[in-house]
């Protein structure tokens, strides 16, 4: 049932030697909640010349290429691209990552992971204004490729 | 004002060194919606003897070291104690992490990292049954120590 | 003769590019030296909920996927699976890793590193218990696949 | 009793604020058992310029700098001195490894796991000749510093 | 003399124990030749939005973070500040880093690291358009604190 | 035109799905400035028994290893050799760094690295006899294999 664990209910990282090398896209999605001054700090700043999402940005896929350390049972695997967006809806900061590679595993936890590290970056960058931010609806949107199928949800 | 940005709106590593070596906590939250039978699945195992929290539980904790790596312009820190709790509440496992220091500089972004790791890990282990998982509601909810003090956040 | 020394006698990371890719699978084996009270401990946490091994298997995991960042001159592989079994046997817990791959260089060196990592943190997690245990025989117990072929030893 | 297993006997990362920083020291030791012919072929190399002792040397300091991130429980240290000795001593290859920390913590693990690193390093190095090396008897062999005090122990 | 090698001439991590703990700081500087039009091409895209030289900056910062994982002799240090500086000068771009710490050892291997991997991604983020790009006078322009004292060079 | 860039011009790994796996090679030079003194104190030891260059070798291995961490954007590359090569000429110490892959992407960033961090190790290891040392003139000699082809560099 837990494909991660094995008979004695232990973790183990499960064999995927069996399965095809296939294209397989993952693009997950997660937001955190600003203060309109913040949003409108990170947005003026931009416009000038800094940027608090370039570096958010980086973060984002660093940690995609980091999963393997992060995650204990993940694969490693060989990324072939990560795209990061970040954009403002309301009261919020989106970010959507899309990451892709050729194996023989998906690379849903890696576009999640992305996520993750890139709004924690945002919080970190931000923090000095606002400490009551919150990250909020990190989920998976689509994957393709694999075994498994596609897998497509709507946005929340 | 975005203290991780010189004057050129480029980031940096903030400077810390006249700041006193405090005694630091930090306290993050975060939860995942899971559907009724993976919470089940999750329990089950666990009362017999495999346990994917424990798990969840290292991934969290390693998280909380690793946050120099994660977070580009986060200090490294020595942690003094890092404290994980997973708990069920309705459709939600919920982690929440205390991180403690002594040094210049806080721990709260090791809390997040904390929680964020090991909420992506109950997902990367339950992924095979359901992927319509979500990860909601990462926040700080306590953090003392440092020349900005206290810092409480009331439960959401 | 020493593969991983070029001309000068200096390290080098071997060239395996004329290597063909075969399914490579390594199993090794280690133990550690336990009181009587401590195995019973170990045993009787984990029929409780807490698990010593949990833990140590995870690091386990995690020692195989970080060999070619532990061993210089070990090259990057992408580990199709892994497994880790502690048992116990009189006075020693045992530790048996298997580490497969389908690529161009063997992985003998991430089952002896799983389980160098794994009798580690036992001791770790052991160790305000007991600091006189002793980690012992450690050493590949069968690899398949490539050039150099089947090697099988016989259990000491 | 475990003092890294929390109540619910989960992993925690102890809490180490309210112990003092000393001055700790702690020796490790371990050996590789070699056939005759690569005892021979090590010594040569090394009489020559070459010196797979060298590079297994690296790979033990690294080791225990790395000691935070291969055991999970284990707390960052600034250490501030790592010594690797290995000798030859019959059909044996020893490492000893010494390091010390000002800290709250101590470094067994980091002297531990170095003497690891060390001889699964010499393996990697000679498994081109030779695939029937075991690494054994690794223990501490002396500690000093901390609330504990000092442990000494015979060599075996 | 090489106060990294011990008697037998292997590597050491030299002991700082007995060091006092001072405020450290040190600058490097380092710079890469680039064509006319490259240099158009980041000042450009630099004027619009997007930003070469934020990620040269971030890898800047990593860099020196990650400094004694790269540096295999180099001590762990809890550095305070990272300020990294890019300016244009006729064919070169420059890279300018100042760290400082509170240790007992000094942060010039910091300093310096920061530089390469800033300039490393330069190189990696401009290859595209022109592989003959040179990294060029990598060197330490000041240092103060510690026993040794004040370094002073004058820039080339 | 910055293929690192996306069209926002902010970070992107550029996608290298389509590419076609093929042997790459790539060859990365560069050198230190050393006094006399320092030379033939770095001869000398390698003379007797100990060997500065060691561990620089070292250091250049795993720098290349390790470039995905380093440099935000690079991709992760299964490295199938790494060869390094130490020499003096007249007041400098030369690094060559042969890397080569089977792959979707070049290997010259790692050879790049390699070089920056075998030179790195070289300043460490030497800083204590003098400060004044410069590393220069890294760049790329040889490129083969992938669709932009191959590209020769005359040695400067």
């Amino acid at each position: 049932m837990f494909t991660h664990l094995d008979e004695n209910n232990r973790g183990q990282m499960v064999d995927v030697s069996a399965k095809g090398i296939t294209k397989r896209v993952a693009i997950a999605t997660g937001k955190i909640h600003l203060k309109k001054e913040t949003i409108d700090a990170i947005k003026q700043i931009k416009t000038k010349k800094g940027d608090v999402l370039a570096i958010a940005q980086v973060a984002a896929i660093e940690g995609a290429k980091r999963t393997p350390s992060i995650i204990p049972m993940a694969h490693p695997i060989l990324l072939t691209s990560i795209h990061v967006n970040f954009y403002f809806e309301g009261e919020y900061l989106h970010c959507e990552c899309e990451v892709s590679c050729e194996g023989k595993t998906g690379v849903e936890m890696e576009a999640l992971t992305a996520c993750s590290a890139g709004l924690l970056t945002v919080y970190d960058m931000c923090k000095s204004m606002d400490r009551s931010m919150t990250i909020e609806e990190i989920y998976l949107l689509k994957k393709t490729g694999g075994k498994s199928g596609e897998y497509i949800r709507e946005r929340k």
